[in-house]
Parts: structure tokens; sequence; C-alpha cells
């Protein structure tokens, strides 16, 4: 059973990661962050198309514009880079019409295979990014209300913004989160329904953590999963951001 | 600027990395592969709901009945372990369901929501295992023929299959390759239009390969794109598996 070193080393990194939301005022350098973008470009992709795009955000003008779209967190702006990673069928169909081909991508399959190579890029960049020392957060505000973020990259048919994140030298560390036990989500062979033991058993220590317990307390909520229903994610905004996002598919061109 | 061996050693993996598709008859240990899935698990996730589950196949019978899907691809079957990553929010809204709170989670947004998060974690698992010296491929077929994976892997409701990965030992090193230069897919604070010249400079070493003027040659077509807009990728194959998604969706509760 071969195991290597390296996995060692990157199983310990990963074990202690954390989404790191503050940075210094050190700058990050092109060459570093062109050696980690090319690194991650080495991620397998559909048909080896590299179905993306990622626009790079250092302009502090630029990241005013972008903050609305991202709730105004503060690492929008305070962070010295920020990417945006997009599906991208607009280049590879741009190719085909320079080379005597018919492209037909402006279908919903087309979008879910370019947010597919999109995200698996990012997130290969992002396991690179902090074996560098970085810090990010990603922030899954990008396909709330997509088009202020279209409208300021100017992003074209057949480009669809998918997801960003803020990127800087992490100041201070913050508390790590935690995680499920796998038990809650690997199935073997076929999918088991939860049950209600199985929820306590997956859920009664996140649930018992003091940092939950307080959340649910000054929210004055019963549990901790009203937090997500009432406050956090709820049914309403989840439906209107749906339409907004289904009409921004549309407009890109990849949704009838 | 902090840079750390790990960084270089990641690098250089990833720099080498190549889909495998052919595996040698050794099994992966449960150990292993749990010790990948949890790390890979620390990956950052909306909210850290952990909005995905992974299935684990190993049995023959659940092989050969998931080949088809994949369009009978040989490594299907061949490969030691199969994981298919979901989608999921059924866990979560079961958990809401326990806890006296009132999910509304049966949209689109919240589709994408847990695509992203399965996708990532996806990834992050890709870069673990190719660290420990497996080899893996990842079949783009899932999302092609959805209803047929979800019926042997018994989804239930809000839960879509969105990734596969065929895992095992490499039998033998295929060759790599080749990736876009950076110019075709990184901008600098706003997307900017591809032209004829930017497509030149960035296509013509893939057109120029000998393996890709072969496969133009043998297949009779004048050029690379026609491979795919004609042969690979065809419009009518891409609108016609758009509404088989577009379906599986609505059956799967994500869309009305």
């Amino acid at each position: 059973m071969q195991t290597t070193a390296l996995l060692a080393d990157m199983v310990s990194a990963m074990s202690a990661r954390r989404s790191v939301r503050q940075y210094t005022d050190a700058p990050i350098d092109d060459a570093l962050l062109n050696e980690l973008l090319e690194a991650a470009a080495r991620t397998q992709t559909m048909g080896n198309l590299q179905l993306y795009s990622v626009v790079v955000t250092r302009n502090a003008a630029m990241k005013a514009r972008l903050a609305p779209a991202h709730f105004n967190q503060p690492m929008v702006t305070a962070a010295p880079v920020l990417l945006t990673f997009c599906a991208d069928y607009h280049r590879t169909t741009a190719w085909c019409r320079a080379r005597k081909a018919e492209p037909g991508y402006d279908n919903f399959l087309s979008f879910i295979n370019a947010a597919t190579d999109a995200l698996l890029f990012c997130q290969s960049f992002c396991n690179l990014a902090e074996a560098a020392g970085l810090g990010l957060c990603y922030l899954g505000t990008t396909v709330y209300q997509p088009q202020q973020i279209i409208d300021a990259l100017q992003l074209p048919r057949l480009v669809m913004p998918v997801a960003t994140i803020t990127l800087g030298w992490p100041d201070g560390q913050p508390a790590q989160t935690d995680r499920l036990p796998l038990s809650a989500f690997v199935h073997n062979e076929q999918y088991v329904l939860p049950t209600p033991s199985s929820i306590d058993r997956d859920y009664s220590a996140k649930e018992a953590l003091p940092e939950n317990r307080e959340f649910v307390a000054i929210n004055h909520k019963e549990t901790l999963a009203q937090i997500f229903t009432d406050i956090r994610y709820t049914k309403r905004d989840c439906e209107a951001m749906s339409q907004g996002l289904l009409d921004a598919l549309k407009r890109q061109g990849f949704l009838e």
C-alpha cells in the first residue's frame, strides 16, 4: 500500500485549515499568483477544454464595485486580491467559430460542464494557495446576485461567475470550525436514508458546541437548525435568488 | 513573502499529474479511503452545512449497473473503487425537520450551493488521493444521464449526483495532456474578449500537437475544433442531455 510523505504533509495541512477573513497589508506577488494558477490548471477538465476563466481583482475601485454583490462583507475590499472563477464557454465558442466549427454550447448541460471545470480548478487553486501560506475565504454570494458581478467584470455571453475567493496573507489565526463525522456523508453501495437516531448521532456534537449554543441563545431560537432556516438561508431568500440566478443564466445564454 | 516546502512539493506533484484509467489489482484500504475523505471534508463549505454525500462503490454488480450511465467506459468496472459525489440537501432537510425548523431548500439556488460544496470536496479529495499515489479518472458523464445513477444508488429527493471518480493504484503512466497558456484564461480586472489573434496565440500550440493532428486526420476533419463540435460534444447531444438533466433536477425536487 503506497503512501507518500507528500500525503502526510497534505493531510496535516488540510486537517489544520480554516477560512481566513483578515489579512495583513502584504501584497501578493504576481509571480506567485501565476505559479499557483498554472499548477491548478493541471486539474482534470472536460475534453481538456478548460471551460473556465478567472478574473483577478487588485484595483480598489473594482473591489468597491463588487462589494455589494457580496453583501459588503469587509474582506472583499480588505483583501489584496479577489479571484472570480467563471464557467466559460465563450472562449471555446470563439475558438470553434475561428476554426470553421459550429459550436452548440448555449444550453444547460454546457453550463454545468463549465461550472464543474471552474469549481474543480478553483479548489485546486485553494489547496495550493493554502500550502503557500496564503489565507482565503470562499464567497458563496457569487451566485446570489450574479448580474452585478457580470456587469462589473464585463462578462460576455456564455460566461457565468460561479465562485469568488478573497486572498491574502493571514493576519492572525481564526478558530477552526467543526465537521460532521464520516457517518453523516459517506454511504456504502447505496444511499441510506437518515433517521431520527442517525441525525442525533451525526449532529449532536455540533449542536453541543458552546459557540453554537450561544448563537442559538442570542438569536432567541430553539434549535441550531432554526438559525439556518429562519435567519441565514430562508426559503424566501432562496426562492428569490433562485429566480435571479435562472434569469442570469438565461441572459448569459445558458438557458432558454 | 512566505512560501513553504509543502507548496514546492504540491506544485511539483500537480504539474506532473495525469488522469489514470488503468489500475492494478491491488485493493484500496478502507482506512486510507476514510483518511482521505476525512481530510477532504476540511474543505470550506456553505454555512458549514457540508451539503454533500459520497457513495462508495466496491461491489462488482453495482459497478456493472452504473457502467451504462458512464457509456460503459472500461475503467468503471475495472477500478477497485468508484466514488459518486452528490449534491445533498436531503440530510440537512431531515436535520431541520427533526429540530422544529422549516427548511426551504427545494429550489435551484440550493442545488447550485450543494453542487458547489460537493465539487469542492471532490477536488480536495482528488488532490489528496493523487498525493497518496492513487490514480483517478473524473467521469463527466455523471450529469449526462443522471437518472440511471439516481436509480442505481437509490438517491432520495434533494440528492443529485454531480461527479464520479474511478480510483485505483496506477497500472503504468499515461502520457500527460497539454494545457492552454495562462493568457487564455486569466483576466485582469475585467474580461477581455477573445480575438482571432488571441485565439491563434492561445490555441496554436495545442492544434500543432502530433496527437491532435492525427486525431483530426483519422476523423477526416479539417480542424481540431470540429472534433469537438461534430463528434465529441455535438449541439444535438448537449441539447438532449440538457433536457434530461433539467428533468432529473425536477424529479429530485430542485426545480419547479
